[in-house]
């Protein structure tokens, strides 16, 4: 049988998703977790590679195992030895063809910086802060620009042995928390680049700060130059929020190599 | 000269605000920071103690020392020596007879209830999670019944050898996020007695799963019986919000002997 689970983790203390030897991952706790309930070790296919310090809301992955009991217990002894910063929200059947990363249709990533001049204790570990004070309207001008296919080299590598950059973006919107001095960066694309979220938001800081306008980060875009890239924002400001998928089994149109 | 220190802390690491030998607290760490700057240990007072794991956005405090710089300087020091989850949110020259406690008017805590039914990862240490079904206009209806002066005798015990225990509570709301499952209470009181809010909370949870009604809450309020009030909410999902004063030095009406 063939499942699919979504799930949350607080990326903070892990090396990221994919498995490593000797080094605390996602993938490592949850293949750890799975192996003491079915007694064997099985492989869990997620939808994309977090890198260190990333969290996710909504990270989805598949599996396939031999489980004759009802799926909710699978799912509860699952949560039972997962650790307090890795949780399975929900675990269902799937199609035996359904792929977590094949399958994707699209995902959406969040990416939060604490604009404020004071660090914050609470939200150390879940946003950038950012002291300097950001021209908010800059950023979502620069962020239209996204909309669309683009190749996004100056962003990103692609990874898995394939090599087109070209992804296409849905969604690209910054909201702002007053109360709180939050900007949330939603971005919801058919696939991204390794590294790709964390560089477009390192460079969409600098135009929030004045450094470059908006009509230079559309160049920079088009200039499918990596070194023309911001700096790469820090992990713990993103989230994995969701992964969209279409019909069972349906291929996401630029997934494969997907991250 | 006399500062007022607005300060946010992440509580999970430490026991409590109040200075405890050998174990880490958060007075411990402001006094130890300011030490360093002042080369003499100061007392820092602050308005609410706050237990152990318990978080703030805005304690607020108060020192006496000497310093002849700018209080700017003093702030961005104070803050460099600080651990990160420990911030002082702003620091001013207050009045000579500012008293963090004694001249607060009001307190504000928020306290939050994840209500979903699986845990959450990135909020472990940041709300209370009740997998069960919460009846969240019984909760509002009960809450209601806090309005005003009461004696709170059900719900928490005075300290600093003061007996009375009459609050008068100005606000207590429940709001929902839909989108999160969190609900979020809201409570402002001019006092508030030791646990009082965490009793609150846990007694104000056995109204939403319907185990009493909102009449029986206030009968429970009116009972003035300590042995009558729910378990007390764990400490994870509560804040010190904020602290209001009114002119420079006015006592609050109930605040002698406030947490």
């Amino acid at each position: 049988m063939r499942f699919k689970a979504v799930i949350e983790y607080d990326g903070t203390a892990y090396h990221g998703w994919q498995l490593q030897k000797n080094l605390p991952t996602i993938q490592g706790k949850l293949e750890e977790a799975l192996a003491r309930i079915l007694r064997e070790r099985v492989r869990i296919i997620g939808a994309g590679r977090t890198d260190a310090g990333v969290h996710a809301f909504g990270q989805t992955a598949h599996f396939t195992a031999d489980w004759s009991h009802d799926a909710g217990d699978l799912h509860r002894g699952f949560n039972a030895l997962l650790p307090p910063d890795i949780a399975v929200k929900s675990l269902s059947v799937a199609a035996l063809d359904f792929h977590a990363r094949h399958s994707a249709y699209s995902k959406v990533y969040i990416y939060r910086i604490l604009n404020r001049p004071v660090r914050s204790p609470v939200l150390r570990h879940y946003a950038w802060h950012i002291p300097q004070d950001l021209n908010l309207s800059k950023m979502v001008e620069a962020a239209r620009s996204l909309l669309g296919a683009h190749d996004f080299c100056t962003f990103g590598s692609p990874t898995d042995g394939t090599t087109s950059t070209v992804r296409k973006i849905l969604k690209a919107e910054w909201e702002r928390d007053e109360s709180h001095g939050m900007l949330s960066f939603t971005i919801c694309g058919t696939g991204f680049l390794r590294y790709m979220v964390r560089s477009l938001v390192g460079t969409l800081a600098r135009v929030g700060r004045e450094k470059i306008t908006p009509h230079q980060f559309n160049d920079i875009l088009i200039a499918c130059d990596r070194s023309r890239s911001g700096p790469t924002a820090p992990p713990n400001g993103l989230f994995l929020d969701s992964v969209q998928y279409g019909e069972s089994g349906r291929r996401g149109l630029w997934g494969a190599d997907d991250h």
